[in-house]
């Protein structure tokens, strides 16, 4: 399934829908069809666990040849949000997770150029969650290097607590595409969440794939470009560290919860690694894409 | 007022009350009395905002000679939890805030000697949350050098965004106890999330002060004891960035929400500081005090 979280129009509020060719089917409405609750949240939907999953799989395919009255509308005429709007928690973001990136880095910023030897992690408070083609703001009070950095984001499904890496991937619910806004010059003795952190700096979406149609998350291509020139380019293979091993490695200390995010790190190609460096400015369009999840639109505004 | 989360037996949901005298009194049930809509949970009563808090006090103040019929219970009868047992977001930490703090870390860790010039941000996962006598978990397969520090944290009652250092103490909620638990040996290519961030690594109580009782956050004792000895001893004048210097810092591109916490740094004596460096093993017992907000109690288990 790909699931969205969409609203009609302004005065709605935001609800669980699943895209099926270019339509976008309303969970709950497409439950009370068949007399069964589903909810109308992501979140609500991702606690319920894999018959949630199963369920409304099932009712898709059973409907899809003809949608029932007022279940189904145009993707068109919907605003997607990102799919989790608002986390319960920070999200998990992981450093230098592509060979490559490492080098880059070692190169422009402060890290070491040798390959880690365990996931590097920080995290991005909620507030910095936006939708797939919402605005990414640019604070010149706050930052002249905002750079860019595409990831694939594994979404938990299943409370997982000092798991092993052979099982880990039973429990991802799905996966989705973020981007890790990263504001350079901002980093403080050596930690990013200040300059990983802020508002906006998190783009989500469009949808989140659940992990049945994405076996394995290992063979992805995903892309970055800037005003319509492609910055970063790669496959989720060349990861250092895997999903199954970010997840075990994470739940050995740091219990794992449903809805709980993880971007697991960008490739190489970022603005800082560039000769000369770019930054983002203000009228800039970024567009990303990972292989299986879709394509985001954020365009770069002044506040 | 002093508020507390705390639940009257193990069958029941945590409630939120206020503590008078050595009294725990029910913040929704005394609502009820007076036919005044209170909630049962801190969170819902910090977003209720300023009047809520002028209206529960009043209401105290109202009764304080004799307490309804179920209102009230003596403060031994009761658990106390962690006064926002589950936080919206990671708590946000503040590194090397105190002067001598950031003079035994560079010589212990690997942070530098000179004092930061902007606040060093870190994040804590709400899974870190612990209760005032809640035990801190010790997992020797990850940590040999788990370590201390006793913090006091503020409490957000107001969204702040962008807001200046003169305004910011009336965005501040209330106050509290934190500490930052530490597993030293797991800082990684010199991020602490990790570190810090691990299941049980933020015992916190055991009460909320509102800050209408602190006027100056700054000029709190502190201290922790291991075993019954001082090993943290100082007042929250030393600190480098006041309460109102990180609120603002922090709001200028990181929006703070009702109910976020801020941990605002640690004094020196840690253990990684000592000469030679001491651990906490199974078996230890922190006790914790800020000035004005109470003392804690977290033995340290073995998991």
């Amino acid at each position: 399934m790909r699931l969205v979280t969409y609203r009609r129009n302004v005065l709605e509020s935001a609800r669980l829908g699943a895209i099926v060719d270019n339509m976008v089917v309303d969970i709950e409405y497409l439950g009370m069809i068949a007399g069964i609750d589903l909810p109308n949240d992501m979140l609500e939907f991702i606690d319920l666990g894999p018959s949630a999953v199963a369920t409304a799989t099932e009712l898709l395919k059973e409907h899809q040849e003809s949608w029932p009255v007022g279940v189904a509308q145009p993707l068109q005429n919907v605003k997607l949000l990102a799919p989790i709007p608002r986390p319960r928690k920070n999200i998990f973001g992981i450093g230098l997770n592509y060979v490559e990136h490492v080098e880059e880095s070692s190169r422009s910023l402060d890290t070491s150029a040798d390959l880690p030897k365990q996931p590097i992690i920080f995290t991005k408070p909620p507030t910095t969650v936006i939708g797939p083609d919402d605005s990414i703001e640019h604070n010149a009070k706050i930052t002249q290097q905002l750079d860019w950095e595409v990831e694939l984001a594994a979404i938990i499904g299943t409370r997982a607590r000092r798991i092993e890496e052979k099982d880990a991937l039973s429990y991802v619910f799905g996966y989705s595409l973020m981007l890790d806004m990263s504001a350079r010059d901002n980093r403080r003795a050596g930690q990013w969440v200040y300059s990983k952190g802020l508002d906006t700096y998190a783009p989500f979406g469009p949808c989140i794939v659940t992990a049945d149609e994405i076996p394995d998350p290992q063979k992805l291509d995903l892309w970055l470009k800037v005003n319509g020139e492609i910055k970063q380019q790669s496959n989720t293979r060349h990861m250092l560290f895997n999903v199954a091993h970010l997840v075990a490695d994470i739940s050995a200390g740091i219990t794992l919860e449903p809805g709980d995010i993880i971007a697991t790190g960008t490739p190489s190609g970022v603005g800082a690694g560039r000769n000369p460096q770019e930054w983002l400015w203000p009228g800039d369009v970024v567009e990303s894409y990972v292989e299986g999840i879709g394509t985001m639109r954020n365009p770069v505004v002044a506040i």
